[in-house]
Order: C-alpha cells, then sequence, then structure tokens
C-alpha cells in the first residue's frame, strides 16, 4: 500500500521530491537533536495546489502528516513519532514573497519563506516586519504562525497572531482555503484564521500569509539600567511605559548571575558599570523621529527613575556598536549558559504583576528541595515571559540534576500555574509539553480542544500526537 | 413545559429577574427600531454560576438562548426572532469591574459592564482603555467582544479582540470555561478566546473579560487637511504613518458633500477653509510626551505633505475646543445625513491601496444604474473601513429609492468583493447578513465555521438563525 501511496504521490511532486533514506534524516530529528522520528517520506510540494493533492492522497492512504516548515522548533512539534507512519510535508520548497503592498502596509508570503526573507523583502520597500527571533534565518513564516512564534519585538509589536491578517490553509480534507485577506476589519464570522495560528499543524497545513508591516524607526537607542530586584525592575518598566508609550520596544532583565556567565564565557563582554547590581534591565527605545529624540526620552526615564529610586545606575549607548555591546550582554546568554553546562529550562509567561513574587516563591521552593542549584533568570520582563531555567549547584554534575527534571519541572510549573500564568509562553506544546498540560487546563477547556479538533480533522491526520 | 421552566429558571434568578410581558419589550426590539422579535422570557442572572445553571436549564429543555448586552448592535444579532421559543439572557445585572491590574496593565470586568464602565476604571487608575464608540454608554463589554468591536481608536490599539486578553465564557453545555488569563503570550493549545471572539454569542456567553490597558497620552492635536481626492488622502496617510507611527490615532475620510451636509444641518458648525476642496482628511495625533510635541510632530507632517503636493491646505487645532471642533465635523456626520433623509448604508472594509479605485468604480457603477444618487462617503480610512452611503438623487423621494435596496447593495458588496474587502467591517453579520455572506464565502470557509459551530453546540442553542 506504501508503495502505492508513494508512487501516487511522486505523481504529484515528481520524484526528485519524495524523500526517503539519507535524503529524509534531517528532516526527522529535532533542532535541538534531542529526538529522531521516522516517517515513510519527505514530500516536498511546490505549489499549494501540490499541498492539496498531497493531502488528498493522505485521506485517501488514511497516512497521518506531519508538516514541516524550517524544523527549529523546541517542543518536538515538527518531526515525525517513532511509528513511521507518518510522511513529513516539507513547505520548504514554497518559498516566494508573493507581493509587498507598501500603501496596504501588508506583504503577501507562501509559507515556506523564512523569517529572514519577509524582514528582508519589506525592508527593500522601506517598511518594517518586525517579527523577530534567533533562528530568523532558517525558520519559516509558516512554522512562525503554526507556533504564534513571539520573540524579541512582542513588546511593541505583539506575537506573530498580531501580525497577520489573512491565511491560506490547506485543510485536513485537502481543500485549499483562501483567507488571504488583506483587512485591518472584518467581522464576517468565526476566527478560523486565530484558530489555526498556534495550532502547529494540528487542523491543517498553512501554506501562505498575508502579514502586516510598520513604519523603520528613525533612530533606535539601547541603556542597561542596574536595579535592586524584580520589582524594582517593574517600577521601571511602569516609568518607560508611560514615558515612551510604542515607542518602548524592548525590556529585557538579566540577573546579575546571568552577566556574570556571559562575562565567564566571552572575553570581550564585560559589564559597563564599575559595581556589581542584583538585576539588569536592557531598555531600547525606537523612535520615529530621530536617534536624538530617542536619547533625550531615554534620559527622561532614567531622571525619573532615579528620582523614584527605581534604579540605581544607567548607562545610555551612545552609537550603534554600544547599542549593539549591550544587546550582546543579553543575547550570548543562551551560549554562556550552554558553555557553563547543562540546565533545565523553562519558557513561562505570568501577569507581570506577580513576576516579582513568582521569582522569590520559586527561587525559595527550589532551594529547599535542591540546596544551592543556581538560577538563570533572565526574560522578556515587559512580555511577562521569563526563561526561567535551573542549573546544578556548584560541585554537582549536570548529568545527575539533569535526572531531576520532572521534579524541577513540578515545581516550576506548578508555581507558574498558581501564580496565573503559562507554562509555554511562546514555544508551544508539541509532543513535549502535550501530557503536562493536561495537569493544567480545565477539563472543559481539553473537550473544548478536542471537539475543534474532531470537527476539523476528523481522521486525526494532522501532526497527530502534537498539542492534544 | 414553558411554565416549568419558567419556573425553575426563577428559582435561579428570582422571580424579578424572569421578565415577561412589557417588562421584556424593550430586550425584544433592536436599537435602530426595525424588528421586534418574540421570546418566552428574559433573564437576567446576576452571576456567572447563575448564567451556567440557565444555561444547563435550557439544555435540559431544548429552549434557544439569544445573549444580549446592551442591545445597540445594528444587524439584529441580540434580538430574538420572531418564533418566541427562545429566551433572552441579558448580561445587564452583571455589571462588575472586578479589578484593575496597573502594573500587569489589565482590566477584568464582567461582561455586562458598559464600556464606558471600563474606560472610566481605567482612568481612575491613570490607565486608558482605547475602544471608543459612539454607543459606549450603553454598550456592554461582553457585546463589544462578542461583536469584536471596531470603532475610533483602531488605527492605533486594534479591535477588541486585539485588547483582549482573556475571557470567561459558559459553553453551550453550561460549563463555565475560566480563561481569564493576563498574559501577554501564552502557546498552550488552540486558540478558544478569539473563537468566541466575534462569534455574535452562537457558540457560548462570554461572563466576563480580561483587557488590556494603555498609557494615557501627554497630549492630543488634531488637523484638519483637505486633499484633492482618496489617493491623495492616501498619499497623506503614508507620510503620517512613517512620520508619526503609533502617535497617528485619527485619519478620517470626509468627502465635501459630507462636509456640506454638516453644515447645512448644524449652523455652528463651518469648514475651517476659505475654498472648498474635494475631500478632507481628519487626522489626530496623541504623544506620549507632550501636547507642544504633537503640534510639531503635526507641522512636519504637513510640511512634507505640501512639499509632496498631498494637501491642498490644512488647519492645525490650537486648542481643546478647536480640536473638538475639527472633531464634530466628522462625528456629524451620521446625524446631519439623517436630518438630510434616509439612505441606504454599508460598513465595508478594503485593503487601504485599493480605496480609490473601490470608490471610482463603484462610484461610477451607482451613476450608471441610478442617475444622480448622492453619495455619503466617510469613514476611518487608516483602517481601510469605509461608511459608504448612498442617499436618492435630488428630488426623487426617498422611500422610493430605499426599495432599491437589495440592487444597491449587490452592487456595493458585488464590488467590495471584487477589490479583496469585506461586507463587513465592524457591525458583524447577526440575523440582517447572514444569507448575504453566503454569496462572498466560499463553501470550504462555510464547511468549517458549520462544523466548528456543531463542535460546540450540537443542539443549535446559541443565538440560532445569526452568522451561519
Amino acid at each position: 500500500m506504501s508503495t502505492d501511496f508513494l508512487a501516487r504521490c511522486a505523481q504529484v511532486v515528481g520524484d526528485a521530491n519524495v524523500l526517503i533514506g539519507d535524503d529524509a534524516a534531517s528532516y526527522l530529528t529535532d533542532w535541538r537533536r534531542r529526538f529522531s522520528g521516522r516517517a515513510r517520506a519527505v514530500l516536498r510540494p511546490g505549489s499549494t495546489a501540490e499541498v492539496a493533492a498531497l493531502q488528498k492522497l493522505c485521506v485517501e492512504h488514511r497516512v497521518p502528516v506531519v508538516p514541516q516548515g524550517g524544523n527549529t522548533g523546541l517542543v518536538l512539534g515538527s518531526v515525525p513519532d517513532a511509528s513511521g507512519d507518518a510522511v513529513v510535508l516539507s513547505l520548504s520548497r514554497m518559498h516566494r514573497i508573493r507581493s509587498v503592498d507598501p500603501i496596504n502596509d501588508t506583504l503577501t508570503a507562501d509559507a515556506g519563506c523564512t523569517l529572514l526573507q519577509l524582514q528582508e523583502a519589506a525592508a527593500a520597500q522601506g517598511r518594517l516586519f518586525p517579527l523577530s527571533l534567533a533562528s530568523e534565518g532558517s525558520c519559516t513564516i509558516g512554522g512562525n504562525l503554526s507556533t504564534n512564534a513571539g520573540g524579541t519585538a512582542v513588546l511593541r509589536y505583539g506575537n506573530a497572531r498580531e501580525l497577520t491578517l489573512g491565511l491560506e490553509v490547506v485543510t485536513a480534507q485537502g481543500e485549499i482555503w483562501d483567507g488571504m485577506r488583506g483587512l485591518r476589519k472584518d467581522n464576517t464570522g468565526y476566527d478560523l484564521r486565530d484558530l489555526f495560528i498556534g495550532a502547529e499543524g494540528t487542523l491543517g497545513i498553512i501554506t501562505g500569509a498575508v502579514v502586516k508591516l510598520f513604519a523603520q524607526p528613525a533612530g533606535r537607542v539601547t541603556a542597561l539600567f542596574a536595579v535592586e530586584s524584580p520589582r524594582a525592575a517593574l517600577d521601571l518598566l511602569a516609568i518607560a511605559r508611560q514615558r515612551c508609550d510604542a515607542a518602548l520596544t524592548g525590556f529585557e532583565l538579566i540577573s546579575d548571575f546571568c552577566l556574570q556567565l556571559v562575562e565567564k564565557h566571552f572575553a570581550t563582554l564585560r559589564s559597563p558599570f564599575g559595581a556589581r547590581h542584583p538585576q539588569y534591565v536592557l531598555l531600547e527605545i525606537s523612535d520615529p523621529e530621530s536617534e536624538q529624540h530617542a536619547v533625550t526620552l531615554l534620559e527622561a526615564v532614567a531622571s525619573l527613575a532615579f528620582d523614584q529610586g527605581s534604579a540605581r545606575d544607567a548607562v545610555i549607548a551612545n552609537s550603534l556598536s554600544q547599542s549593539a555591546a549591550l544587546w550582546s550582554l543579553r543575547e550570548r546568554i543562551s551560549e554562556a549558559q550552554a558553555a557553563e553546562g547543562k540546565n533545565i529550562k523553562h519558557d513561562i509567561a505570568l501577569p507581570i504583576s506577580r513576576i516579582a513574587d513568582f521569582i522569590a516563591d520559586t527561587d525559595a521552593e527550589l532551594q529547599r528541595r535542591f540546596a544551592g542549584c543556581r538560577m538563570v533568570t533572565f526574560g522578556h520582563l515587559g512580555d511577562g515571559n521569563l526563561h526561567y531555567n535551573v542549573a546544578a549547584p556548584a560541585g554537582e554534575s549536570d548529568e545527575a540534576f539533569l535526572r531531576q527534571q520532572p521534579a524541577v519541572n513540578l515545581i516550576v510549573h506548578d508555581s507558574v500555574h498558581r501564580h496565573g500564568g503559562s507554562i509555554s509562553a511562546e514555544h508551544g506544546l508539541g509532543a513535549l509539553k502535550r501530557d503536562e498540560i493536561r495537569r493544567y487546563k480545565s477539563g472543559t477547556e481539553m473537550d473544548m480542544m478536542m471537539a475543534i479538533k474532531r470537527a476539523l480533522d476528523p481522521l486525526n491526520l494532522m501532526n497527530p500526537g502534537k498539542v492534544l
């Protein structure tokens, strides 16, 4: 049966685009190389019509489908399971920017375009597509939308969902839904768009999208603030939001331990302050007027923060290279902690007003249970999104500590839940957090999600074993 | 059976909150007084638990439910049909602001709170809830969310959907879904929130919401520009967006005929220009810094617009009362056209880049078919949302012309569809546009909407006859 099925797939996409064996291997292993699945084949359609034709074959032959973009996901959402039943449907050949409309401020793209392609196509017309992630050279817009990607610009521009106006989707039945609307307002029925966004390929295959563009800022300036505590960082956030409103485009928390790790593993990166401080905030202003105006705004924020006792010290970058150096202190944390050893990572979100209490409570609970464990806490404080990572106590082996991961996760995620937070801020559920989420979602919510899944994918062919 | 059913309802909410006869009448007639339906009773629960208990009774007795907020809708979405089978479930007794969290920048409210209550509760904490509509003193946040309301601040802050973080919903089965999350990032499964938003009460009953707050602007300044054409208005929009970015909070198109109607029916309102111009743009800047800075920004926009030939003239308000007078020219159009007579209204959205072509094409087609008909065209140009209204030719009776409404709608909405637009930008479908939308939505889209409806409301009890 499988031979017949693959032969029919080859009639749709050509033999060269039905990959098996070694050719398929890189599509079957996840980004962090923690898991390799199996598949009948990797199919690489070249158009939406080919996606639809393949999906119809999968329905006829009851073959599960794992849609895949850049395969940069962190929760095993884009790789198949070990059964070998599924096909991987890679959108990577569909990488055409269909159009840019600078008057409507929209860009229309195939799902397989990389995020970087979209950013560059917008910039070529003098506009900004603000979604920005570490993997932007490899990840695709289809994957970004299927996981409702976050990244560094959410504070000002929102998640991938808020950046999207229209979608093209191949349904589980193999029909093409043309929802490619470039409209700011459209109240004509159920919001199918936002149902497919964030569904991680379990309801259908996103094949194209219309996204919003924005003005490129005229000036962008960065500052590093030294603060007493997470609570003081929140006071600074309130000042910055009030004073800068939408010009506030970055507000990142960095603990002193994170900064020390960066300094230890990157010889050229140094704290700009003479003294140590408990916490730091990287604050970025993007100004439609000028760089000078951005500096003036930042100086006003700093002045208010000192007056109100929210900041202990501050450094404002006075050149692009100084800005880049300050950002490096934040961006190199991931590499610095990897160089230091392995740790247990959590991608969590909290109501911003609960963050200080969450950190205090959870740090204390972890110390009671795992005395001396080291907290690597940083993240997008302005979005309430923390990377709350836990490393082994000094002297203890990483491997021994990593065996405690289920117990650590339970403490952290139960605390997140008690504080009204989310155990997956921007990575999604995939296969990795699929079971864990049942601990925190109500039966009513799970029932509704299951009902929608059955309604749109009654044969359970779309990315089975993910999300639900 | 009905007597038994109502007696059981009275056990839940008390006799005083089961309204029949004259007491129920005002709940059965729509805002524009075009239609009065019938109902077994109007039920007025006082809590989410009571809503759930009533819904369970409705399931048991198979009684359709029409959820109702302020009953200010324009598409017959919140009134029952003529059968008398349904109950109206009014949320008007649930009007408590549950909490305001200025650090998380969120407000939590019962669904029956008026929009004005939310605005005032935010303002009392020095924050802004930006959703703003003509009916804000009467409409409720539950209704705003069920219809994904738009209004005058969408350009900067988005529709009701973009302003909402969390929901509490009583499902069609009478279960309470607690989705009251105050999180900027949360990727843990399907986006149920946005499915209930805009569903017009056909999937469940919104009983509470967590909405986003923003900084109050420090200064707000308005200008009126005179422009040659809708296309010139779009050039001005591009300049203003680039120069002001998020500080641009209003961009409204007013045709000269609209302005003439306002001047004719309001003796105190006058064009600030010495000469007539074909079109005008009302442009508003809201500045986090100061009013003076807003004026400087506006002067820069005007200067660029004159240099590039996009504007013929401009007046910048130099006081709050001048700003208010300019806004009156826009806000009084609805009353002025009502005073002039009846007309055929359309609430449409288009890709912004298609607006000039749409107006030219559709005006011409209407003139060919209905020579001399008068176009009352204005609206939220920055959102692509036009109020594109058609009045009888001078000398012809309104009544005779209104009989042409189906033919006029067909020309306008077919043209909207050809230009990639929406036939309901912000009002929803309700009972009024339910049949018409089938002409413009694909079978694939209608099938998915029907599948979701059956999945979440298999007994078809929720607001039947609306949307689908």
